[in-house]
């Protein structure tokens, strides 16, 4: 295939960077991708299996490999794109270590971090041992052992939705739309591993919204007695034998209720990535109130930053599963050809 | 700009249709795109203000208005996409009527169908007059009048969300989305034009999960004191006084609430449009336990149909929002244009 003459940086290398960044490669555009971080992935390296199939997430990360080995991509690690503006009729892309690149058109696809849950003190985490994020639970998912922090074998975990989301007191209003199936098959993921194991899912709206994710909340009630209790937990203590204890309002039957459980798992949200952050403030790139990157329209400017030539590409602009940032990165590559076809 | 040879045939003309017609032909592609009914446009020609902004749905019709008229696209109205099947190194398209087109690949964006309130017949859809739909409502928000069947103002709303999706006995388990936020968007809408009518929401989960969907949520509640009930409507009859009554579970208050209301709207949900539904029986294309068409891959081949130049795009997969579908409509661009370059 012709190499193109237009050249395209992609900033970042996670699934939105990679899938953008492949495929215009595959277009026959030159494209440099900047990632940050040692080599590409993002969040999907630190995954063990993916909703709703349950596909392994090493799979996925294969396919990704194989997109985004291509003669016209270059890949630049350990990097990050500091400032974008218009120059001439393109992009000057400033990277961190003072490089910069010349480029028609800029995909910005620095996406998303995961809430730091010592922010929720009240919930325990970094304060006692069996106080874990969903994070921590899929590295044991990897190592094929969910254990407590001594190495015995729990006998009741409890999963709390909604950490750092929906939640004002942390300035994050918004919903992180992932961590309700992501509860869901962790909490069957425990079951298949530890059958004596009770799990519990403390929840405020159960938002299954998305193809299969219905399905897979029924398994989880009908085939793997997951138990699901609606309430916000307010606190995680230790009592003196040592086991945490958590206060819940039971919002269905309106009581109050406090647990004995042995590890609890904080379904931590998504929030703008700071190095996204950085960017937009250095390039004058509109954040909404959730912090996210704002297109210029919700419905069809999805993709526009409203600089010429710079266009979003996944969880930068939202909250977003793989499937959708897949596609929203499909969508920016579409915009971003649409624009240099019209230059 | 150059006429590329190829020749696209998108099967759809509503929000997915659209995007994906006038961006292929934008990009020089010869397109033809199929439309059952008289004209472009789909369900967004129904709809009066579209969440999360309250957009004017017309100022989105024109906006799709323009991007589909150009010179490379032709549209065939009042015509319906029968079968496609792989055809010599394209595939051959059957139209309504009998008519034949060679294309060298085809979308597919057939789109979704409202749930027939009439199935749920307790409701009393039909039966009763002030028991109407969402879709009803949108209906007398663009005639500027919310009234009861006998043009008297109302004093009691109550939205029904779910009607139709998450419900085993109508073989519908998925969530259709957009119900929830909609629901809310509409309960505003009321409460603005109507500002001494009381408003109802019966829900079961509150799925709020989009950008902004929650900052609405909270709006309604503080700013127009809309009322939320956790709780699924089992039954609407009418009472002597010729008004309307529902039962309902309150979960959270954990009883049971008998209410007279003058208004009930059914939140009709999202499924696969018969069309498509002929379209994939004809053609082999597989189907989820949805009826929605099923892609080759959840993840990364989520516009892959499994037949050779056959893509897919939008609601025809999996209920959406307007933003999501232009998304996907514009993935399968680039999944259409991909796979036209490989050829």
């Amino acid at each position: 295939m012709k190499t193109m003459s237009a050249h395209i940086v992609v900033a970042g290398g996670g699934v939105a960077g990679m899938e953008a960044a492949g495929t215009l490669a595959g277009m026959g555009y030159r494209v440099t991708m900047i990632e940050k971080d040692d080599a590409p992935g993002g969040h999907l390296l630190q995954w063990h299996a993916l909703f709703p199939d349950r596909r392994p997430a090493d799979e996925v990360i294969s396919h990704f490999r194989k997109h985004t080995e291509h003669p016209n991509l270059r890949i630049i690690t350990g990097t990050t794109v500091e400032k974008v503006r218009n120059h001439g009729s393109g992009v000057l892309v400033s990277l961190s270590g003072g490089a910069e690149e010349q480029a028609d058109a800029v995909i910005v696809a620095t996406g998303f971090e995961l809430f730091d849950a010592h922010r929720k003190e009240e919930y325990g985490y970094g304060i006692y041992d069996n106080v874990i994020t969903s994070a921590d639970l899929e590295a044991m998912f990897n190592r094929g052992l969910v254990a407590k922090a001594d190495g015995s074998v729990p006998s009741r975990i409890g999963l709390v939705h909604c950490v750092g989301s929906r939640d004002e007191k942390v300035n994050n209003n918004h919903c992180s739309k992932v961590c309700c199936v992501t509860a869901v098959k962790q909490a069957i993921e425990i079951r298949k591993m530890l059958p004596s194991c009770e799990v519990f899912c403390f929840y405020m709206d159960m938002r299954m919204y998305g193809p299969y994710y219905e399905e897979l909340y029924r398994e989880s009630q009908e085939y793997h007695n997951v138990n699901f209790i609606r309430g916000k937990v307010s606190e995680a203590s230790v009592n003196i034998n040592n086991r945490l204890v958590i206060k819940v309002e039971d919002t269905l039957a309106g009581r109050p209720l406090k647990m004995e459980l042995d590890i609890i798992v904080l379904m931590v949200g998504m929030e703008m990535a700071g190095a996204g952050m950085r960017l937009a403030e250095a390039s004058g790139m509109k954040r909404g109130i959730n912090r996210f990157l704002e297109s210029t329209d919700h419905h069809y400017g999805n993709n526009l930053s409203g600089l010429r030539g710079v266009f979003y590409a996944g969880t930068c602009t939202a909250p977003m599963n793989i499937t959708d940032t897949i596609s929203h990165a499909r969508a920016a590559v579409t915009e971003t050809v649409k624009y240099l076809n019209s230059r």
